[in-house]
């Protein structure tokens, strides 16, 4: 628990065992939330996309899905607009300390990603470094300098640590907004 | 049945009874996967919000969803890069000869239009005219001025089919793409 300064508690977040992937997605989701409330950018999670094979009508009024599969996603999980700018952008973790493998950026992900930098989108991961606690801005360069050294004759599987330190960009986190991404979109595009 | 060169035959599309309401969104489908093979945008249709409620697992590798129902969407359909522009869009259609009820756009796509347009989006409606097979492109500022009219004392509940005719695009169907709706952005917009 953690005292504030209106004499309120709260249960501080960290104590709480955390299931990071759905975390993660929680803290970007309640970001976008802020930047829609305060007129800042429109960014939607895209919802997951389900093959529906039955349904049922139990009333007139309602529909009640009875079997459906999870389809593979085509393209990343969130896009909006930013001062007149498409954006487009998937998250990742790892709770790796020294190495993010690259595996786990998907062919379908990263050609997505390719085609919006390719069309003057502004295209980017974000990366949980979970033992760090770290998020990192990771522009499209980056990614595709490493996706290349991935698919090369020497085919690196990993990127270290190091790199995303050295090249990327520590996101700042707070209450509100959760991770300020757009922050560093300012700084790095100039717009 | 129609003779084409290679001397195969083809149900000619049209013969077929369509369920309309799914056929324009697999025109505009289709459109869109146009445009993405000819590397021209990227637009995609979101997918349907599902609320899950339970799942089986009747292999390790399968996830089979039980129990699910629709969610209210809280943007609109479609979105997407055009030549670096954020574009978003939705898709309505109407059996009438001569008005189309403003009912059928609903608060939060309009809410979400306005907010896209502000935001420096190109935010539209294709809507399409089943008795005529027209297909119109109905710009934001079209939207907003009927529904300030809606909403007014008047509380004008229709459009007229003149004012569509008058003051909205039509949009040039054919075999690929089938609704060449981008080419009405180029002229309107001027990009």
């Amino acid at each position: 628990m953690i005292k504030y300064p209106n004499n309120k508690t709260y249960k501080k977040k960290t104590f709480i065992p955390r299931n990071l992937g759905m975390i993660l997605e929680d803290d970007i989701n309640k970001s976008n939330e802020y930047y829609l409330k305060n007129n800042i950018a429109i960014i939607y999670k895209k919802p997951t996309p389900i093959q529906i094979v039955k349904v049922d009508y139990p009333k007139r009024s309602l529909a009640k899905i009875k079997e459906a599969y999870y389809k593979k996603p085509s393209t990343t999980d969130y896009n909006g607009i930013y001062k007149g700018k498409y954006i487009d952008f998937d998250a990742k973790e790892t709770k790796s300390k020294t190495i993010f493998p690259i595996s786990n950026i998907k062919p379908h992900q990263y050609n997505h990603l390719k085609n919006i930098n390719e069309h003057g989108g502004i295209a980017f991961l974000i990366i949980n470094w979970k033992h760090y606690n770290e998020y990192f801005f990771v522009p499209f360069n980056f990614i595709k300098h490493w996706w290349n050294e991935y698919k090369s004759i020497t085919g690196r599987k990993s990127i270290p640590y190091e790199s995303f330190k050295k090249d990327c960009y520590l996101i700042e986190t707070g209450y509100l907004p959760r991770l300020n991404y757009l922050k560093v979109i300012d700084k790095l595009y100039n717009i």
